[in-house]
């Protein structure tokens, strides 16, 4: 019993018809997220697939109007038009099944199901594919750091603190830090997989529905690993999509201050590294220049994503529970964040695979300041001096060698002799090879042996353990993303066997 | 040989000696972290407890020396005076050491350790307090809930979305959907929390040290799961603060969402719930009004969660890597967010458990019109009428009513018989008695079977299911602070183990 | 003495030959702001335009040499094709001016400025515009309060205070409170505008030059008011683009304000007002539904701008002083905002020239209450009864009538004689009459007197001011674009006289 | 006729009696603002007076009683004490009003006004003094800013962009860069004090009163430049709240820059500028560290400004239209980051005026690069080359130096003709003088004669200038000021006059 057609263009009233007048089309224009909608055609699909195949399969539509339908979407992402007039893509996607199949039978396609819920089931088959996607990106980036650890593991740099000069370092160990950020930049994604990887369809438009649905088989057919139970959350909550900008906004602060190191360190004053011609821009004025365009763009898209956090948030702030149409306004952040994200971490990959790392110490001779704290530690060691006095003795020290144009290089014994004189009882008398010895900025790093620190053995250990990691980081990916295509091919499977097979006694 | 005194009032110049003339005092008070350095005071003298036991053991000091100064350290946190003119706590403890045990073995305290290790460790231990309190406190909210939930199983209200009368859900059943929602909140901060339990120290300013330290032994001795491994990771990152405040502020807009239902709801308007007199406040001026304060105070707070989120971040975004006296100023973020959070939920509980529900349904007939998607979905199942069809059907009779000023329960079979005449090729013909089975809003409620929907059979089965994720949740509050007190039982035994035994053999 | 093309396609190296080697694709995809550039295009000519007129005059190019490079340029806007493979907008136009113009005369087309002045210049003359497009939508939304207010003068509604009913006004009161709200944010942009109208040509890539240029030829040629005048802050400064941000973050506050009343409003339980169906929207699932969707939109937008002013903020913050490319980046949420901002404020007019509005106070009882104060007013008045006596007896009559489920208009002399007796000394004695006297809203609107009140004669007053107010923001809009207009036609003018009119002595 | 007293501890319940039972304490406890109305209070008492006053001008409370409530009300700001269980300050002093004059009379206090325009009032009252105190702030950093720029005319730096060298500039133009950008700031704070200084009072909780007051009379008492027209408009909006956080927001990007630029500069490697001991700390582990803690504290404080005001906005975004109590949550922030704002300020006033500059021109010889543009200009001017062919050229002749490691100082005549000839027909021959005269960074910063340039007569210029702007500021504060100090002195002159003078005839 079929509705009669009274308008030809009846398409945007699909929904209207008999309670309210036609909208107005700039209305329409303004509301409709048909745009965005593209983003997520496939899955509106997919889940219309796996609603019919579990409304067939509890006889709630007869085999024959079920396998009708199910022929009318086959392939429908690719061939539905998402126009501007649309409401939104579930509008259109109904209107070429009713087409193609009738009203008598396509006007069931959303039976026991309401734009509600499918539209979140559609936002978190693509999200659980972005995180993936995000997650491999950020694995490659720390490849790359790994790799480029490898061949530092000796080039000692130095390390700052408040951006001065504090002890040194090798450039493995800044890049080792970085993975570990970045790991547990990682482990948040991870753990938010699990979060939205849970089905709302069945929740209706917020309570459910009359007929005898099963939840779990369409959760299953759609590869989630179960059903976001309350019908009135299950539609309700962008909770996922707030934690997955929240977790792109600290893993920004990360990326940026790699970001921010690289260009501090690529300057002309610093020195430390050197961006290759082909990652490098000049100027159009300035002939001499050598800017680290790319890594500044990187620097201010990070911005964007904690934008977009702030947006989503004060969009969803105050809102009542219930399916609000404000929620269709925070997805394009999700996506946009998403792709934003994966540009960049690929972006700065390369940028560490390429950049040229120069050892500063060698020529800079004020760099020798590193080693103050070392020759307090020594005074400590082997002079039986307590930290504080060494520290104020080599304090004393270093001030008089600034003030003479020096370094600690040029530090000979009777200076510290007559520096720790005048600030303790009795003068300190060290070997000047003792002096050399400590000044020595590699042997420095070496002779840190604690766990975590930056000697070359330590180096290696983590490099082994991170390489472990790693591993383990994509098979996680690789089982996630089968898991999904698996149930792609059961879901596709399943609809195929249903379309075309008219079932005798309906 | 300790350092000779020149003058008597040196407290501020502990670390500046030899190296640099006195701070000006202005300048201390301006970057002094005293203030809020108080939070944190017990957790820094637990670790230079932690870090001299540990000396001790690998011999790095005497028993004798590492003895006094633990004697020195002892029930500090109560002793020492933190004044604006102290640079921070690290030199208001370091200096009474150094009073009490002589600058000669007290001078020690700072060996092999670092502002930058410490205080990253102190914050850590305090975090990990306050997530165990926030997290108590969410539980003790969504306990709140489960007991209101009891009580109204049956109380049919109004879902609602875009603010308009949905379908008919219970009161429980909304708020069950809360329940759910804080739980994955309180799922978030358990996994923060293992982020944040692992301990920095032996990491020193960056580059960890040259002394053979245990670092393994400092983070067991103050309770901690493990190390953070890399020395500059450990120093440099905040992200635990990042995340802790990020999860906050996703908790902030599911908060605030209760408090704005209420709000609403509690309108003379809604009339679904109504705030006791105890729990509500009048006018100045109009002495009719009944409003309420308690939940608009929790909404706006709730704001400042999203707030510091921002400040925090933005601070953070664009720092180079390695300490940066930045990071001080975010720490007290994070502490009023914890309390502001603790404060809400608390008080939202109390207006939870308190309120008075009242279901409008009986009084307001306008509300009968929740009944229409099942009147449509009654036409699908029993005249096999396709659901779009069905939906315009619905849609015209309600059109219909409205405009003559009736509701749902004025609906005849004759008006229906006549609308679906014009809609559709033959009228429906519908017994009356089964219009009003269908319009009954109650049996409506009754009427839904799937999993996770709003009847009393489903809202028993999830009660009882929460109520042992409840259980669970408590279960391991009570695990993570019996580790915490039992490690510091152990502490502060191994540290009287110490004191006062002078070693005979140093 | 043109450069020796080694390769034919040699575009995007235009700037590196010599210096650096080819950039890599993905790099210069990765950092393009060509997309972008389309929007300042225009500008960038017309800049280019401006500043070879100025050098001609200057005599720092030929009359020859410049007329051929302006005859390149003339529509060069409409012909020059932005692909993602150029660095930027002013590579492409260089590019096709030395196409045309040979390098020897078209290599000077940047002589004596840079990119840095030119796109700061650009993003200015383009955001002046936007300035005058939201203003105009502000006022047309201005001019639709006005006119909806007319039509209500005497609509009687209740006033809110914490979303209670408080006490009553009319419609065109609260359409005037928004009118004075959008009038600030009007007065903020034509501030701000001002500090945008002014001319960063000159000021090089930050230091100007050592070319006798004339920066204020420059700026009048393109309409600005003056030049910005230190060079380094010309080039350095993005303030001007985060206050038309933040002022749109306070206009999306006002605007979210408006739709979310009407949201409420035009719920079912408070029917103050009611959407015409063309701007309505139904549920696909629930027949019975009549949603806000349009509200929701504009309510969810607004927060976007805020989300876009935090991205740049926190972009901008910790930047040093110069330009930095993170600049580029900021400027598309610049665009989008303004286009946001428009759309939405289009909208709203739209909403309210059509909205239907509803008198609650005749239907709902309970709305009487209203009254409640000016009752207390009146024993003040005319009783001699202290407020504060007054406003507690008054609200003792109040709870007694809720008790009785009675509303004010119930109120009868008895009832507030005994009420007063127990809270006072001496009961009241008030006529029935006086008493309905009070309760009536519409007597009780036209009782306040004040500057500024709901009554009518106020409410005549305050329209025929804003009216004249709207005419001058008008007039205000006008002359800004006169003035542009103008300077167009003088730049056109004078580069068309400089074509082709080789000088006979250069 | 004064209600009778039925319980002594009736404090928290003056306003509640008749109408609800009594708060709980807890509750009172929870959304009491009693704390942070400490800060308004002088301006609530006044805002008291000057209604009082009015209503006796009026006539509409008698000579004898308005003059016993001025009597109680002076200098109750100083007597009342705000306890943690007011509701807020209005109640405390009307509690303490009647105690003083009893209930008959001080009943009336708040006869024909309401907390709601009161508060607002007082915000505002405080807000202008704050903003006078910031313009202030930032104009002794401006004066900081021109002394230093004073006696750094001739100290020639690198100006850079992208963080790369770029041109020579002086670091008296520097920060007369910063200057403009810090006027800017003055010029929306000055903007702002206008739409500020309004006076909602007569607005009443938001409908006026049907009390005969006039508005114009209290805003001239308390010293605002008029009335804040519409009554909803002028106890809803916060906006000019926003706006202050707005403008704070944006300033607190300039003076991150500030800092940031300095922290860049002082690092060891870029040397430009050095603070002086007095401005400096050092590491506790660390001896030979000079750190910049007091400008990482500015820089990370400026964060909160963008917090505090992304809180706000979230927490305004979204509420109703008329008084919500949320309001009361936003104020706090403003006094806290007006607070932040004028103590960083400060501090960094200190900083500019100690600091040291070093030209780091004459000793690192890689800086001659910053003469390649003019190197080019050059090129252009006096060879006639293309700009863009001697831009290309002199690109090349810099990479071919800094792959011999050499630097523009070392650049000889036939380099210069050598890689001309690649590049292009004939080789360049210019005198190994002339190269020399442009390769002076002296020299070339004297040949930029444009407006705004870095040169010294045009710095003379601009510091002339701004020293005018500056006396023009400064008098701009003056005025302000001495308009609210009269208004304060009249208030209190008109009080007194009616104090304790009983009219004859009332």
């Amino acid at each position: 019993m079929p509705l009669r057609r009274q308008e030809k263009n009846a398409v945007s009233d699909l929904l209207r018809k008999g309670r309210l007048k036609s909208a107005r089309k700039d209305v329409i224009l303004f509301t409709s997220s048909a745009k965005d909608d593209k983003r997520i055609l496939k899955q509106i699909v997919d889940i219309n697939k796996a609603h019919i195949v579990m409304l067939i399969e509890n006889g709630i539509i007869s085999k024959n109007d079920g396998g009708k339908i199910l022929q009318a979407l086959a392939g429908l992402e690719k061939k539905v038009k998402l126009r501007p007039e649309h409401e939104d893509a579930h509008v259109a996607i109904e209107e070429e099944v009713i087409k193609a199949a009738g009203e008598e039978i396509g006007g069931n396609l959303n039976l026991a199901k309401s734009r509600n819920d499918q539209v979140a089931t559609a936002i978190r088959m693509k999200l659980r594919q972005e995180i993936l996607e995000i997650a491999e990106s950020i694995i490659n980036l720390q490849e790359a750091l790994l790799r480029k650890a490898e061949e530092n593991i000796e080039t000692v740099i130095p390390g700052y603190t408040h951006l001065q000069p504090a002890q040194p370092i090798t450039f493995a160990h800044y890049l080792l830090a970085q993975f570990d950020a970045l790991q547990r930049d990682l482990e948040r994604l991870q753990e938010a997989y699990s979060r939205v990887n849970l089905c709302p369809m069945g929740a209706g438009a917020l309570a459910s529905t009359s007929f005898p649905i099963k939840r779990e088989r369409v959760a299953d057919l759609l590869g989630f690993s179960g059903v976001l139970e309350n019908s009135l959350d299950a539609v309700s909550t962008r909770d996922f999509l707030l934690e997955a900008l929240a977790i792109l906004s600290i893993m920004a602060v990360d990326v940026t201050r790699i970001a921010e190191d690289l260009i501090v360190w690529s300057t002309m004053e610093f020195g430390i590294v050197e961006l290759p011609d082909e990652l490098a821009f000049t100027s159009s004025i300035m002939p001499q220049k050598k800017n680290p365009d790319v890594l500044e763009v990187i620097r201010a898209r990070m911005a964007q994503l904690i934008g977009d956090f702030v947006a989503s948030a004060t969009l969803l702030k105050a809102l009542p529970t219930g399916y609000n149409l404000d929620f269709q306004e925070a997805t394009p952040k999700l996506w946009s964040a998403a792709e934003t994200a994966q540009r960049c971490l690929k972006m700065l990959s390369e940028v560490l695979l390429n950049v040229k790392v120069h050892s500063p110490l060698k020529f800079r001779s004020e760099l020798s300041f590193l080693a103050a704290t070392e020759l307090a530690n020594m005074l400590v060691r082997e002079h039986n001096v307590p930290f504080r006095t060494a520290h104020s003795i080599i304090g004393a020290v270093v001030k008089h060698l600034l003030e003479e144009g020096k370094s600690l290089r040029d530090l000979k014994p009777e200076m510290l002799a007559d520096v720790s004189r005048k600030l303790s009882r009795s003068p300190l008398v060290i070997d000047e090879e003792d002096l050399m010895r400590i000044v020595d900025l590699s042997r420095c790093v070496e002779s840190y042996t604690v766990r975590g620190c930056p000697s070359k053995k330590e180096a290696k250990r983590m490099l082994r353990e991170r390489w472990n990691l790693l591993t383990n980081s994509r098979r996680w990916i690789r089982e996630k993303e089968d898991k999904l295509k698996s149930a792609e091919k059961t879901l596709n499977k399943e609809a195929a066997a249903l379309v075309g097979k008219p079932s005798r006694k309906p």
